[in-house]
């Protein structure tokens, strides 16, 4: 899957930042609060030209996996020099620390909770990688910082100073160890037993598993593979969602714009004829 | 009712493009996912300064209806030049064509599945035309073009394109028939009759039906119509929805924002009320 | 507070409108429909450069008080010159008055039915003020004008004119009484005893109170003050929603980030615990 590394123009240093790099926002905070606008009148009072992305922020509460795995699909469709700003936050106020990373020629700005741990795994492929900053340069926050809302008073003003120019290392000090989630990677067992998990359900009822075509290559599924999934077998594998030959109710298996695996059915949800929920396993059934 | 027709400024022709012009979406991905941030990335990667906006992601899913007649609503408040994205598309990946159409000054662009089919109905009053040509040059696509997901890798780079300058025929090739939906007209038949339907019911549960003042006119209303819609008469017709002499509860007609009837309840839902749901007829009793 | 009062820089004149500040929108319009997108094209259509950022649109319908409170966690944030368009409007069409306010160095454009009562109320402290004009001006005004619509046909083509340099004297009449909503503090009686009430519930299911500083002094906290709200006495004060002190489920008080008393339950939603609502009285026993 060539999409799951990037193309070779994000390899450039984030170091040197095109101008006109976009801000994103991922958060929890919902659209019904005044906190996404604190968040952008704060970035705006700084840089009023920067133009500003929302990625969601229809985040469950707290939920820092799910927050993981939409940045892990987002961001590589930005421009190299785009900063980043993950806000799912539950432990704000706490000793949790504030990072920067810099990986794929992006910016990523948030809590040390894992949340940028699958961008950071998929960094850190062969010939890649990524570096981390605590945010300890207090100058830069805004001023007074709440203990409740770092979004608006450390992360936002940190996403604008960078967006200014300031480095990484006047923000911050460079650090090594950060807080990883589980990884991404399907467990691949001795007698090359494949088990994946889904790793998100989508608007469509799509479940999305950790699936990747360098473990499911195409020659194991013209073998004959199926997957396992709560029970149920799936032997269809498809190249979209409306093919002609899929009938109404079966469930198929489609690679995803994400690079994954995903399970489908026919103008429904999967997820419903399957009662699935995200980390539910799928085995991988040689033919 | 010269809001159906557009004002002049915008009957420039859509190839003298404005710089400075928007793109705007429309689709049916909901602001949970990664899918809309994934459109937008593509596009800033290609043009960093474009405006981008909204008109809406909320659309139900697969409900090219309610697509066409959102968009219908909102197209003309933008200025000319604004490229419209809108996706929504059951056939993602199938045979159905990709569209770049040119009307009333603006383009859009999308599957052909009827989603444009309100706008053209409009812009082909007379003295107004409209052009249509299938996205045939995959030079503008992103690649690796996904089966599933045309939004980001067909859609989004050809808006960027557009305004970037590329011009239709480059683009494409002109076609003459697409896909289109039942007409947004009332049936009138012989003796003058007039029977309309509920085309969208809106977030205060106004009911905005087909009908407009070129059909059901100022002569007809003043001559003592009344409305019948799931066995309910309304015979009030009114010029706001907060006019001082309507009494709660009570259904009414008024002249809504988009140029259509709609039925209202003062500050309630007249949807509710008549359980009414889109497609339900309205017939227009004369006095 | 000094968060309750502004920034200095804040308090310059708002006649001298920097350029490239923002205008913000805020109403109850909801993301499904079309009104959002009509209001951004027109002030696209006669400002294509100006930054539009959303505050919320999910107010809910004609909930004055409501979109009152979230402007006033807002507007501060924003940089001086913003163009605040507040639009949740139950008599749009009726007699009610359309006005411009300065205030705090930014711009607000809405009705005249307490939306702006809160904002009016911060910028009265000693030493500021606000200035109101009721728009009398069509001539700014979208035509034709509908009885239905004055977010797109009245407020946004004002916003749009504001941002184009048209002063306010240009816009309208001076006026001195706007209608106000019950005022934000609370109520101290004689022998200082003190009640509250809860402004607001958050997506979190924090219950924000309008005890501030001001009057629940960190003296009273530290003399072991008590609150009652809804029958459960809270004695807890936090310095976060994190703190690693706080038992699961346990009611806590801790300063929100609007400057208000926050009642909250870690990992949890203080309103479900509590059955809590905008209104609840809350009282302080003093220790």
């Amino acid at each position: 899957m060539t999409r799951r590394h990037g193309d070779k123009s994000s390899r450039a240093s984030a170091s040197s930042r095109p101008p006109g790099a976009p801000i994103t926002l991922l958060t929890d905070f919902g659209t019904a609060d005044y906190f996404v606008a604190a968040v952008k009148g704060v970035i705006l009072s700084a840089r009023p030209a920067v133009v500003i992305v929302d990625i969601t922020h229809e985040i469950p509460p707290q939920d820092v996996e799910a927050a993981a795995f939409t940045l892990l699909c987002a961001y590589q469709s930005f421009p190299a020099g785009t900063i980043n700003l993950a806000v799912v936050d539950p432990g704000v106020g706490s000793a949790r620390r504030a990072l920067l990373i810099e990986a794929g020629a992006r910016f990523f700005v948030g809590p040390d909770n894992g949340i940028f741990s699958f961008v950071c795994e998929r960094e850190e492929s062969p010939g890649l990688t990524w570096k981390a900053f605590q945010l300890t340069n207090t100058k830069y926050f805004r001023w007074p910082t709440s203990a409740t809302f770092h979004g608006r008073d450390v992360f936002a003003p940190v996403a604008a100073a960078l967006a200014q120019g300031v480095t990484a290392t006047e923000l911050g000090t460079a650090i090594t160890g950060i807080v990883r989630l589980p990884s991404l990677e399907p467990l691949v067992s001795r007698g090359d037993k494949i088990t994946g998990r889904v790793l998100h359900i989508d608007r469509f009822g799509n479940c999305v598993t950790n699936l990747t075509a360098d473990v499911l290559t195409a020659d194991l599924i013209a073998g004959g593979v199926k997957l396992k999934i709560r029970r149920r077998l799936i032997s269809s594998f498809r190249s979209h969602f409306a093919e002609e030959t899929v009938s109404g109710g079966q469930l198929f298996a489609v690679w995803g714009s994400a690079g994954f695996l995903e399970i489908a059915v026919k103008n429904g949800s999967a997820a419903k004829v399957l009662h699935a929920k995200r980390g539910d396993q799928v085995w991988v059934l040689k033919g």
